[in-house]
């Protein structure tokens, strides 16, 4: 039998010849090949067209060799589907004109199936499987509490005063809203997998917004259906959290393989927190990248060490920025590969 | 002798009746009183007319009879006193149209004599003492890495990037704006210790933004600094960071007598950290005070239980937001009195 890619190996924390490195957002525009494609198609026809969507996908992997792809989508389109209207706007982002907030609005919620719906997702992943057979693919959804953010703000958010207010005054709407957006997920990821994706990461953006105590009753129970729900399929969950640091406990709560951490956290404390049962991801400043080489290469060095090796899947602690140059990455991954 | 008010009292975790309370930007635009100043002069008028700033300092103590006062003025005061630009927009907040970039710039900075360059702050000090002979007058500024902030971003900023670049790609001139920063902000604290504040709140907003080996390197001995040189004064210092929960031991090492914590890290585990040497504030979501008020008085409760009452001043996260309602704070401030 062929040794495992070690992306997945690492996923299940046994042993690896070096750490896998890939980067979120990896396939972006900070790559002039990606911004080649978007000068001809919006961002939700690159998200709507399986052929562009597996081409920005293998950019990154033909570059750079790392060592998993992720399919190019994003968070929002499964909102779609539900039946939001979804629009992006050059700077602000995502918008969501007609912003939930009654409870009649979330009963109106569809929960979708997956391939009606959103065919282009699993064809993309069925492209990107043949076109790199050799790197794993890692398929994702946003974790509800995170699409519940947008869905209730309308966009991004400062405060997330609106998601908050529904939280904590109709109990009745956040418990439904969560419960579809939990079975949407699961039935998303669950397609992106038999489509072929061999990991899946669940991105919650936006929970670490919340008090732990908040965490714990708007945030946990569903990301633990996810990941349950997951389990018969085999493949490893990773779960990620921007702002992880004073949710460790919760997040190993969920039950992830692996805990995807931001940089505010130090890894050598984390791993200590959580134990040896859970690999981790992570979680370099994706603003190192934009330090002299040098410099990246001793921060990568310090983080290959904390990190400690087994069950360690190198990462950035969020998604890499617009501008990060090119030789940032490079920088990073020579990095890797050298080792500590 | 008369006992000391509560919230001096708390800050030395000596026993209080009950933990005493204040909210962070509690002279702000959720007051109608404060629009009603504001309509008539600009935001930087108001910092710079002491009548005025006592005034608003002034008013919610008198609607709500809150347990301490903090002067009215903004972090950014002395950095234009330092030399540079400073203008404040309604809807972006500050900016600072020549930022810090080059080593030249940071070279040409004063450090300001706080009475000759700032004379407005300390008679505004001394008058709302006058005014308020019972409420205990809380001073404060914005510690160095929160200024270097604003100062090389050029305002608010999402990454980050070109404060992180300064700081890892020139060490040299980072050191040397931070130095400056701590050289002014001590002067600055003691000024307004002098003129009769009797504690002072360092507000390090921005360090949260800081991966814990960044901390060390460009917050702490920074903060130790200012701690240190402020000792002899004999006023109890505050220092607050946004993002706190990764870096509780950091802050400990700060030597501050109380440690201000935002809500994304709770209080039972905060104290579990810190230990009983070192009194803490906080930690209410701001956004909770948009819930009911039942809510509201709910989650005050259970913040009195986590804070365990000695050494604990009740305050919100982060700075109260222009849109909360009065109902908000009134409902907050009963649950305090009404205790757990």
């Amino acid at each position: 039998m062929p040794e495992p890619p070690r992306f997945l190996a690492a996923c299940r924390r046994e042993p690896v010849d070096r750490p896998p490195v890939w980067l979120m957002r990896q396939a972006g525009r900070y790559l002039p090949e990606y911004r080649a494609v978007r000068e001809k198609v919006s961002f939700l026809e690159l998200c709507k067209t399986p052929d562009l969507a597996c081409e920005v996908t293998c950019q990154p992997i033909r570059r750079f060799g790392l060592d998993a792809a992720i399919l190019f989508s994003d968070i929002l389109i499964p909102v779609e589907a539900m039946g939001m209207r979804l629009e992006f706007h050059e700077e602000h982002g995502p918008l969501l004109p007609d912003p939930l907030r009654t409870a009649g609005q979330v009963d109106a919620l569809r929960v979708p199936d997956p391939e009606a719906t959103m065919p282009f997702v699993t064809e993309a992943v069925r492209r990107i499987r043949r076109a790199l057979p050799e790197t794993p693919l890692i398929g994702f959804a946003g974790a509800p509490l995170t699409l519940a953010a947008y869905m209730v703000e309308g966009g991004g958010s400062r405060h997330f005063v609106e998601l908050k207010r529904l939280l904590w005054s109709d109990a009745a709407a956040a418990r439904t809203l969560m419960g579809k957006l939990t079975t949407t997920v699961i039935a998303y990821l669950k397609a992106q997998v038999a489509a072929g994706a061999q990991a899946v990461q669940l991105f919650d953006t936006w929970a670490g917004i919340l008090a732990p105590a908040d965490f714990e009753e708007h945030v946990l129970p569903y990301v633990q259906r996810i990941v349950t729900a997951l389990r018969p399929t085999g493949v490893p969950v990773i779960y990620f959290v921007n702002g992880a640091g004073p949710l460790l406990g919760h997040m190993r709560q969920t039950g992830a393989d692996v805990l995807g951490l931001d940089w505010r956290v130090d890894l050598r404390v984390a791993r200590a927190t959580l134990g040896p049962g859970v690999a981790v991801q992570g979680n370099l400043d994706p603003v190192v990248l934009f330090a002299p080489p040098e410099e990246v290469a001793r921060r990568v060095g310090e983080l290959l060490i904390k990190g400690g090796g087994r069950g360690h899947i190198v990462n950035l602690g969020h998604g890499i920025l617009p501008d990060t140059p090119i030789r940032g990455v490079e920088a990073m991954l020579a990095a890797v590969r050298q080792g500590p």
